[in-house]
């Protein structure tokens, strides 16, 4: 049987910092393999991805699973208690990058379904949907996954992503949905000048300080059924002019937003471009405003799903976790253009930081948890 | 009989870019001395100045002149039509840099004045205070002669800068007065953290364009007897934050203000440090603000000396120029603390360009301007 604390550790050992696959998916393969499960590597623009299928392509009952195996830079490596990417347990702790997010994960639904799929084969199929590329820009990880699956025929029925979800204690949370993300940038333009002759320059300065603080002060909404409210940041106004004797001519700022079901990247590009339009013609200033969208909002209602893998996390911790839909974005994202996803893990207190580590008996209780969703999904 | 064109030449090919002296101020005094007038170097932190007296000390009429040798640099020399530093003549044009900033001020006042006390010595006394630091900081030039005379016993009755005050014609404008200007610098601290989570940071950046929206919409006054409107121009605002997903723990702006007779630097800086407190009480920021003051306005009212500079101006040139307070600042705003001050020059067209030049009957013309105004003064 594998043992998920022993396959984390293996993993944690495989550098796969996103680019680089380490040997981490070329392990899993081995494993899910010798496991009878069909294994595809789909590998896209220098990114390793892994997809692994137990029972029939094209179950009416495919329960998925989806993860990473990359992770994060290590920083300063001497600023480590033990070598990041050594996978030393001690005293019940396993160490190293990757033992929240989410090596740790991964190891735990692929033991839970190599175990489950032995001991009690189901009437159904199990996918494992793993990436190499989820820390970084995400362009040739989930998506490519997802796209090559739609062209095999392969799909899920519904899926769990493993991302480290509960804030400080296990069970105590899992994700229904995830806030949308986007960042504008706005680049004004005036006419340069002499600071004691402001009436022949345009100054393009006012104008912005105008736009952010009417951007800043907007009340996107005050939260829906199972969002927090919106949020929008100003991150950086930018502008580089050394000399306090001259009026600029040109001056940049950029907004992030995180937004929940009440918007879309599309409803909030017009409003943030009618805000612009109107600075634009309140001052004279020309606005250019380009947008980048991270991920909208998702949402699985809760229902039969939520309930499973709430049900399954109770019995085993005896913690009711919250439904939550805070945080940064997930892969999820993706997912929930194919299928039901919500997401379950460990406690993330850890990740992405120097000393990254987990109890192991944590993972252990990992796949005792995703064991009991597989058992009842199949039921 | 001093030739102010000649001695125009040759003190452009001094290359006296601040702090340098490059021979200018000694060519001065050896000219002056050789004339009856007793020189006398004020060197201070490495800038050259000179004082030139023609008469007895203290004199109750002691007519002065002020202006600076020194020379914004050049820039590229090799986009400029003639060298810089040559002081040709062609088809009647002097060229080089200081041609109309403000060697040629220079040499037509002491050639004015040489030869009004070689054909006519009046009763009082003539003084040229001529600094090499006006183009730079400012802070060892006309202060430092204004002191060491205050120290001597030295003193004007009366004052004219010879900076160019005639935007395109020949006696158009001389100055009165000047505007003030000062420079406000803000830092704005609040608590970085994740743009996700903007209620566990406190970003400095909506409290920045609050604060630069209410600067840069206030009046501050429509304008006096003698001034135009004191503006305000936000010239920078930056942050230097390259992560969307970060919000900044600080930012900074600079704010530059040219005010005239209704306001001091002292009651802007209250006023401005009243909306910095405002912003901090109203979002919890910290605000930081440092100020600069360059010079206070000065205002000498219309009456007997711009009088007796306009009739000069208007019987030389048919002209009568307009008392105008407008442009940046000059050294007047020293002057101003010890004697009626006021500032008639050539055409500034060209200065602080490539192919600064000035034609040489200009400069006749000033001699012969500066000549009746000393005239005047001693009848
Ligand atoms: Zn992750
Ligand atoms: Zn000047």
């Amino acid at each position: 049987m594998t043992d998920p604390v022993s396959l984390s550790a293996d993993l944690i050992r495989c550098p796969s910092v996103t680019p680089e696959e380490g040997g981490a998916l070329q392990l899993l393969a081995s494993v899910l393999g010798g496991a009878g499960f069909e294994c595809h590597r789909v590998d896209r623009g220098g990114i390793a991805n892994l997809f692994a299928r137990w029972g029939a392509k094209g179950h009416a009952r495919s329960f998925g699973f989806n993860g990473h195996t990359d992770v994060v830079p290590v920083g300063d490596a001497a600023t480590w208690t033990r070598a990041p990417f050594s996978g030393e347990i001690a005293d019940g702790v396993l160490w190293g990058r990757g033992a929240t997010d989410m090596k740790t994960g991964v190891a735990a639904f692929a033991a839970a379904a190599i175990r489950f799929v032995t001991e009690t084969p189901p009437d159904g199929a199990i996918i494992l949907a793993i990436t190499g590329d989820e820390e970084g820009d995400a362009l040739h990880g989930t998506t490519a996954l997802l796209d090559w699956m739609a062209d095999q025929g392969e799909a899920m029925s519904a899926c769990l992503v493993g991302e480290p979800t509960c804030p400080n204690e296990m069970g105590e949370m899992m994700k229904i949905g995830r806030r949308g993300s986007m960042t504008a940038y706005f680049t004004l333009r005036g006419v340069q000048g002499h600071s004691a002759y402001p009436h022949r320059a345009l100054n393009p300065l006012p104008a912005m300080a105008r736009l952010m603080d009417r951007l800043a002060s907007h009340t996107l909404d005050e939260g829906t059924d199972h969002f927090d409210a919106s949020t929008l940041a100003v991150t950086t106004i930018d502008t580089g002019n050394p000399a306090n004797n001259v009026i600029p001519a040109e001056t940049r700022a950029t907004v992030n937003i995180r937004f929940n079901d009440a918007h879309s990247s599309t409803s909030l590009t017009e409003w943030l471009q009618a805000q612009a339009d109107q600075i634009a013609r309140e001052t004279g200033v020309t606005v250019d405003m380009r947008v980048t969208v991270s991920g909208e909002s998702f949402l699985t209602p809760p229902g039969p799903l939520s309930d499973l893998v709430a049900d399954s996390v109770q019995a085993e911790t005896g913690r009711r976790p919250e439904l939550s839909t805070s945080g940064g974005t997930s892969d999820a994202r993706f997912v929930k253009n194919h299928c039901p996803v919500v997401e379950f893990g460990l406690v993330g207190k850890t990740m992405h930081q120097v000393d990254e580590r987990v109890p192991v008996e944590q993972i252990t209780q990992l796949k005792a948890i995703y064991t009991r969703i597989l058992t009842r999904y199949f039921e």
